[in-house]
């Protein structure tokens, strides 16, 4: 069987496939190829290999589509999905001419990963920022990353990067997947509002230095508070990983390291916790300056 | 073979036994009575039965013991436990006379949780403080709960109270069990410096009346910025479940509703995020009321 157009590595939806515009074929097996490959989609290299990733459930694949995300193909279960709201997104999808697999409750089970699935789900491509198209403007912050250990942990700051209006998230180095599923879950659709931008060391230091943009990172011991800092915007905020948080060579790089103050017996806060008490005091600075 | 004196319902660690005072016997079977009832332990139901529960790890065993939290059991394994620390602490409970149990690497593996166990754990007496003790003073605040769906996220939130110096956790009716073991690991151990207590909701309107603290809760609907609020000593802060927040009948009961503004298209931020940037609003105001 030839593969399916949108599981190919290039863009296949740019109109109307042969697929859209008969009746669907409903896939009854979950060795079925193209099941195979969503499966697939959960392990990081096929989602590197092929730049696809795959959600789950209406309200991300709502949100998906949305924020223009490059939907390549809809799975849709028909015996699952009754809400009115599904239907009509996924029939203006048909007219569209995106592309749409039916599958029975079988196979949705075989390819999903929550408990419940809700009868839709979608293979999209991912989306990414070339560092040097980037040209810093008005926006609040950014969120810059190198090593995080949980993928949910990853969500959660994602999502609370949407609830402070952040432009994205730069990445250093390769060592993190923003499309690993439980980072997708967690972030609860949130992340199709943020930028996600790849890049090394050395060309964020340039493109940092070009824009003289504030680089600030925080640790348990840096001498400045947190709040005694006048942030400008845009600014970028730098977090170390869970457990031994910035290394040197990423507190050297940085124009400022403050601290979040703490009274208990704790080393350090969650990640996620001090990245949304770091993004509150970023946001809140930014509404007080310009009141509504 | 009788019940070892630690594993009994009442407190068996009044002083030296017969167990400390010679060599201890190495338990090298998983199917050990004893060891099958620390395996029981990671169950609620077990907990609840014995009002122990098991922690693992030297860093959690030494907060315990820092803390006065009632150990009645330590579980050492020797061949994994070579932390000179850990030697000199072994040696004075030894001294103060706390039972120790010594097991092989396999049996700890056994009762274990965690990937790699250091060798050591203990069992523990659960610690609650009856409502009625409990008379408000200068601290900072006290959260309440009545539903939290993740363990895990409890743990995050109560390294967050300890961080911030917050008194402690009043739960509201029997849902939630603080000593789960994923709730007690995402502690990282600072549960120790915070009081439990359980209540009915009818009497903890009594007690929060009686002393008149303010009982603020969050929903992203209510009128109020939680920055225009001046926070009193002590605040009970009321936080909601994750996914559907605080219900009509909690929120009728608080003094004032308080939102975190958004500007993204989340409908929420996570439960334990909202917590933490509700709890450094307050103990942020208490800093700038009282500076060092």
């Amino acid at each position: 069987m030839p593969p399916h157009p949108s599981m190919g590595a290039g863009r296949a939806c740019n109109g109307p496939s042969k697929m859209t515009t008969r009746k669907a074929q409903l896939i009854d097996s979950r060795f079925h190829p193209l099941m195979k490959r969503i499966q697939r989609l959960h392990l990081r290299q096929e989602r590197e290999r092929s730049g696809l990733f795959y959600i789950e459930g209406l309200r991300f694949v709502a949100m998906a589509l949305q924020h223009h995300m490059p939907v390549e193909t809809l799975v849709v279960c028909p015996s699952l999905l009754d809400h009115p709201y599904a239907q009509k997104m996924i029939r203006t999808q048909r007219r569209l001419g995106t592309p749409i697999l039916e599958v029975t409750a079988g196979v949705m089970h075989s390819i999903t990963l929550v408990d419940d699935p809700q009868g839709i789900g979608a293979i999209v491509r991912q989306r990414w920022k070339p560092l040097e198209r980037i040209k810093p403007g008005a926006e609040l912050c950014w969120l810059a990353l190198q090593i995080i250990r949980s993928p949910g942990n990853l969500g959660t700051i994602l999502r609370t990067c949407d609830c402070v209006g952040a432009a994205g998230l730069i990445l250093l180095g390769d060592e993190i997947d923003p499309y690993d599923p439980a980072t997708v879950r967690a972030t609860m659709g949130a992340m199709f509002t943020q930028s996600f931008v790849r890049t090394s060391l050395e060309k964020f230091i340039q493109w940092k230095r070009r824009y003289t943009i504030p680089l600030v990172g925080t640790s348990p011991s840096a001498p400045v508070d947190y709040q005694a800092v006048n942030y400008q915007k845009p600014t970028i905020l730098l977090m170390g990983e869970e457990r031994k948080g910035l290394p040197p060579d990423l507190q050297n790089i940085c124009d400022l390291m403050v601290n979040i103050p703490m009274v208990g017996e704790s080393d350090s806060l969650n990640l996620g916790i001090a990245t949304g008490v770091m993004l509150y005091e970023l946001f809140n600075q930014g509404r007080r300056a310009t009141p509504l």
